[in-house]
């Protein structure tokens, strides 16, 4: 990371001690209530992610972390939240970020914790003909909760494709609208997965996914195959959730898809959630 | 509202008749998955709003609008949400919303249903000293949910105040660093009550509530106001909460504050949310 | 508009005089630099817009106000730009616009202004073939620059469409990839002209144009329009300039649009920009 | 990078080459309108940057890539964009984003070509008394214009700052309401020069600087230094000009504060603009 030097008007060193001043958030409070979240939101920090392939990837992430605050004081630190931040700025699988969240809420002397990181995440693909190498984007969220002591993890992850209108296609002589169309796909992850295996499920259930790029043999398939399986928004949320009702290791999901309609200046919407237990209990 | 004639390349009428179409959206579904969530989103429409002070104000609200979906058909159809909307877009209430969250729910064959209406809200307020008349601005949402023939409401202000933090003016010499902070305020509305009540609540618990126009008398109060009650975003939520508490309306609520930090590229944030009915069960 | 009555905890007025307290903007500044432009931007304010199909649209707009400032003040006032504002909150005209401006100039004691006026536009449309009404939003934005006592206006509207794609449709067995597409229009505004007349420009000139609702047997229509009418960025904006050259009340534009691709996760562009009298020099 | 393998149900590569498909854009167009820009733009890429500290710091760059249109080419080949940045992902300084443009120019066979590209930078400080390590994170893009063969290119920085009003301090007994303000600095580079050389003088003409941690110690020292050095927008922009015209590297720039007022709910604005060259003639 790129270091700057004090120049010369700015703020320069003390020997003071930060010991020798008042602590007026460590102070007692009398109002018997306690918080449920406190801490620090939209701070961005460089990460390197864990990717299936091998090696790590450098992103950008934002970050929330937030503690619970029992009622007898006034406030919490909220520099702790920092320092535990930069500590933990390299190679980030979903382990350590369970232990980021574990030392954030002992370090925070709390019972619970939780925190989020949003980052772009990049993914190497290949045009279908051409074979041609491009880069996809989609924004990924690891979520982590502590509470009494038990931690549970959530992945989030959004995921571009193609919808091509069901309804369109069929009244229409030729033709039919389409759409780019973003899925959101949460899944609570009790047990190992990667991302990519969330974002592979999502873009084989639109009309045709998307690529960074696509030469004209190409575009000629990807209009096809799209042509050739027409989804409304709420055939692309049931299939998905079909897939992940298959899928032992998941046991609680959301799945969303909002299309941006090229007929309307609105967007269309569905969602499934579940959750396996709560259902079989 | 503006009236667009049709120019000479654009679309023009012809007799055919909605019901020759097929109805792709009506058919039979063998998937056997219910969709919690479907509709439309992001649709802007014009709205006008009943005030506390008398008469009506006109704004301009983003919608989102969702029923549910039983397994067996295949789609729902989106353009009667629009309908509804269109017939409803004058002189909206709650108990007005409400009636139109009924009708979507009936309309739309569905056991539930969801709308949530978001628009900029403003009120005149007068500067403290010279009363010079100034407009402020914040961001009101209704969120109606119909489930089972039952009708429950939630409302929601974001509340833009300053706040000054205690342990900066505690440990410095002069001076204190402070901010404009966002309180977002969320209750069920079992009861009656005006939005403008919650806005002032949240006013009230800033270290100074923000005003359209000062002149600079007016400016001289509010920084030595928001100066001797300094607070952080954890006394915020506190206090509001102690409000709600006392006032037997508010069953549930969640509120909310965030600093945009004046000497952080970043936020602190502090929430509190309590349901007083299963809290006593 | 709604008021709010002071709360008990809440500032009450005293009777100091704002002409008592030290005018620390209106001192001499001895850096002998003048500012472009100093004021108030990011205010939102209720208005009312006249409409070529007669009367006036509630709607919001967000405002931009600046002046220059010479260099032997330190500052300007800002209250004063808040002022002129509240002044001037109805029934708004290109002409009344015209008339803030030369009013916010001079009361500024400044050479040259600029207010920018973003609102969302609200415009009766009815489906092609079944007539039914729906409401379609644009945004557009009045530009004002008062120039050594002249002003020169522009205005700007944001116009979204589908755009089906030429390539695609040419090389595919069938079907063909289409997509929102956003149309930024920007016309010096010399002579009289409605905001209507730019944005059904706009339309014209899309594959096909946007309806706030659309019947079954509406997007029968409009799919086929748009696959009978295939055109890139580049087609939109060429068509559109071509209609812009053609009219002499518009000696100096700007066409945008943007492609918000349904085949990959970024935008295809294109723009025009042009000049008359300067061409012709 | 991570890599997807197909999926059972994804697209599959053939045999067909594109030389064999029509090319739509390559066809020659009637209307005799050249295009003034022409590209791709909202794509994100994985980038690497130099840093003055010496290595590459790994961000996430937004691109919008254009060149002008011939009037007789019906439309650009946009896949070429997508493969010029592939091409150059890793370790990007202003040269190589300088060879980017010429060779994106050549490549797509245009006179005129234009990059932009932002990214978030992040820079190690150090808290004023503790030296406690922080990470701040600023907005940096990178311009350059490829017109008729040569080369120019543009930095922009935007950087976040404390000011504290002058007025406030004043004609108040104590206190003073201060701010996060925006400075955003656009300067052309003729001349060799550092990013973090901007972003270091836009900070040292706020009231203060932020950091990404501050101990109470530390926060001690930032209060009473916004407090001893007050600004007004108009002052900071002035002092960053006084600067930049002192600095002969410099011949053109646009430095602009945006303050987010801590007792409104809209900004303040200053921008000073020059040429000195444009001046000297």
């Amino acid at each position: 990371m790129a270091k700057i030097s004090g120049a010369p008007n700015r703020l320069s060193s003390s020997d003071a001690s930060d010991t020798q001043i008042a602590d007026v958030q460590g102070r007692a409070d009398p109002r018997q209530l306690a918080i449920n979240k406190v801490g620090i939101c939209d701070i961005r920090h460089p990460v390197s992610i864990a990717q299936r392939s091998g090696g790590h990837q450098a992103t950008v992430a934002t970050f929330g972390m937030y503690v619970n605050l029992p009622h007898e004081f006034k406030g919490t630190h909220m520099s702790r939240f920092v320092q535990i931040l930069n500590a933990h700025e390299h190679q980030i699988t979903l382990e350590s970020f369970k232990q980021m969240l574990t030392e954030m809420t002992e370090r925070l002397e709390s019972d619970n914790g939780h925190i989020e990181m949003s980052f772009p995440y990049f993914i190497d693909k290949f045009a279908p003909v051409t074979r041609e190498k491009g880069v996809m984007d989609y924004e990924v969220c690891f979520i982590g909760d502590r509470i009494d002591g038990q931690t549970q993890m959530h992945v989030r992850v959004k995921v571009p494709v193609t919808t091509l209108c069901p309804c369109s296609k069929d009244i229409s002589k030729y033709g039919a609208h389409n759409q780019r169309s973003l899925i959101t796909l949460e899944v609570r992850a009790d047990e190992f997965f990667w991302a990519e295996e969330l974002i592979e499920m999502a873009e084989s259930e639109g009309s045709c996914e998307l690529f960074g790029i696509l030469k004209r043999i190409d575009e000629k398939v990807v209009t096809e195959r799209a042509y050739e399986n027409p989804k409304f928004v709420e055939d692309v949320v049931r299939d998905i959730a079909i897939r992940l009702n298959d899928d032992e290791r998941f046991r609680r999901y959301r799945v969303e898809s909002e299309n941006f309609e090229s007929i309307h200046n609105h967007s269309a919407y569905a969602m499934i959630e579940h959750d396996k237990d709560a259902a079989n209990s």
